[in-house]
């Protein structure tokens, strides 16, 4: 199964693609997408929309994964970011993919096999699980790996139902990772 | 000049299109955008965004008119509000609209010459200023009628400039309605 992590920002959309084979992931492709703070919203939008079509249609991914949005002070910040997400669904939309969306520990908690995980725990873990030589970098398109590698863990283990998207369960009540490997 | 005004939903995305000739304004068409709760996000957001673009295709607007989305206690509905404004600027950048932002204290000041205006005072003058036999209905398309009207005040008044959007004044700032008509 491939899989299209996300990590949608205005100004940098991280993108990462996955290829899983039983128990085994591996890294196809990421990157992050940049907008030009000074081009108009419009221009910024359409351009996240295009450039996660072009990802798909090249790496042709069955589902997508996207971390869920949660507000703090700046609001301002999370209206931008909500904007983008919805380009970049746009996109998926239009190919068809199944989405799961998960929050930050559930993130962690498949990743690193700890919701309290800190950032650099979970890019280790990107790294290590999907034994890239190197760290992914931006930031961005690790995070996003980390969505599609959540995916991927809660998929093996408890199934896709479209109707519902993921049927997860609550995030601190699944079983800590490792236990199904 | 026809323009297009958004009040954009998840689940109800008002649209209205105005065209403007001289110090006049008449609407050629205005509705609503109702996406099924039971659907999946993508699903919504694709036909909100798909929508728009028939709207587009067929009444030509060359600029659109939105409101800017400010958090309340219900944020939740603001990150939804916000994926589907994202949803439905992709189409308008993909036929080249030029946009507006607007606060909804410059919609009514606008549309009513007060900011502090309510909801039917604002739909009576949209009713009044666009010569319509009857009220807009429902809420969603008579918001996004007073959003183009808005944008048709301004830029009469102020002008377009394409690389800030709408040379706008701060809110309160500018000149009552009726000064230049």
């Amino acid at each position: 199964m491939i899989i299209l992590g996300i990590d949608p920002g205005l100004a940098n959309t991280g993108w990462g693609v996955i290829e899983t084979r039983g128990s085994s992931c591996r890294a196809r492709a990421y990157g992050c997408i940049q907008t030009d703070a000074k081009s108009p919203l419009t221009v910024r939008l359409k351009h996240i929309h295009d450039d996660i079509l072009m990802v798909i249609e090249k790496y042709t991914p069955e589902q997508v994964a996207i971390e869920e949005i949660f507000f703090s002070a700046n609001s301002r910040s999370a209206v931008a970011t909500a904007q983008a997400r919805g380009a970049a669904l746009v996109a998926c939309a239009t190919c068809g993919l199944e989405l799961g969306e998960y929050t930050p520990m559930q993130i962690k908690q498949a990743v690193v096999g700890t919701g309290t995980a800190d950032k650099h725990q979970v890019q280790y873990m990107v790294r290590s699980l999907l034994r890239l030589s190197e760290q992914p970098k931006p930031d961005h398109a690790a995070d996003a790996l980390a969505a599609a590698l959540c995916h991927a863990h809660l998929v093996s283990w408890y199934g896709f139902s479209k109707k519902q998207n993921i049927e997860r369960p609550a995030a601190g009540s699944y079983r800590e990772r490792g236990t199904r490997e």
